[in-house]
């Protein structure tokens, strides 16, 4: 990948803010990592769902823009199957199902790692983005 | 509504990281208000899609707990019209469409606010939450 | 709207089909009716999940369409509030809530009609279409 | 399982009104095929998205209640990835990923079958089941 697109998905602010790391991505898939602070919950003391989605959506970003076609979400959606705590380690993926320069169809996951390295799936969903065939960089 | 129920909606973590400002609540209402602040955007410059699905979720969080029975996310599904800037603010909304004490179905709405005070409806979409019954208060 | 239009879209084949009545039109908005016939129950005795679907579906292809732009549907999601019976008159709904001529953004809508004709919604969703701006007729 | 409960899953009146056979089934997993017959069809000749839909919702109604627990659909989120012609056999699948006795997540899934015997993912998404944890045989 050009040294210069991977800069630019190397560059995203709000996964910065929420201190969240890409661990791997080509075009097509991305996975990050991220811990649950204390900042990060809601008032049941739980993984705010926002932040949930934060986490696969930094991956979806990255997955959904990686061959420098300027792309947008036109939709998100994310079934929730188990809470995540203070301290967890959660990984997002964004996996390509299909698509083509102008739409592509996403799937989004999020898992809670366990102490043995394996994660379990606490979230899923899928995502469409949409472009006009731009190029950003 | 219960001074200390009142109290527990309003000291949602993630909400006070981000700068989101509960403007109004009531059982099966809530609306919040954030501004788009630099460290919100994604590379492409415009605020993240998780910063415009998490304004909405404090308010569907809110709204959807409010009666003070527990209640988490089964599902948010968030359709996005249109981009917000650096600066721009922002109004979440959620809304009880119908349900009981265990299902509840949701509307999200986002809208950008003009100078005008007029606002645009940036994303929109549905959530679902579901109960066991028990109160946390 | 051009005649030659207006014939595509009653031309619909599963809405025959099935007994769907379009009542009412525009681009943007469609309406249509039919009865919860003993056909299209599913093994708990009530309206199949498929066939509530499948009458909003038929006003959001009409609506959708009838600009005379070829679109398909990306995505439709569709919560579900309660049941139809046997023989209950179920009113679907499609109206655009956004977009331009190559995506669209649809609000979907089921009723169960009242003696007194007043509805009463029992599912309610969205819908997404997209097309390359051809023309059909 | 049981032979009652066989016959129930086996007695969809919507379903078979539309010519669709089950293949396989256990609890949490059912596959059922269909032919796309003319009157399937919308108006731009290929089949229609709510026949899509309903495909993987037979698939889905039986693997959502194979367990003698009577449940009821609360959401259906289906994208669409490219179209299905008159002739054209699908195949429509409903797996469970997680859940329990009231709340279920399920993953739908429609293939269009090659001459090889090879399916092409058509269409794909997810769907939540909830019931009160009543048998219904």
């Amino acid at each position: 990948m050009d040294e210069k697109i991977r800069e630019v998905m190397l560059s995203d602010s709000f996964r910065k803010f929420l201190g969240a790391e890409v661990e791997e991505f080509r075009p097509g898939y991305a996975r990050v990592r991220a811990v649950v602070k204390k900042e990060f919950l809601n008032f049941h003391g739980v993984a705010h769902g926002a932040f949930i989605i934060a986490v696969s959506d930094f991956a979806f970003a990255i997955a959904g823009n990686a061959d420098n076609v300027r792309r947008m979400a036109l939709n998100i959606n994310m079934n929730f199957y188990s809470a995540a705590r203070e301290g967890d380690t959660l990984v997002g993926e964004a996996e390509r199902i299909t698509g083509g320069k102008r739409v592509g169809f996403y799937e989004l996951r999020v898992s809670r790692m366990g102490d043995d390295g394996e994660g379990e799936i606490i979230a899923k969903g899928t995502a469409i983005v949409y472009g006009r065939g731009e190029s950003f960089v």
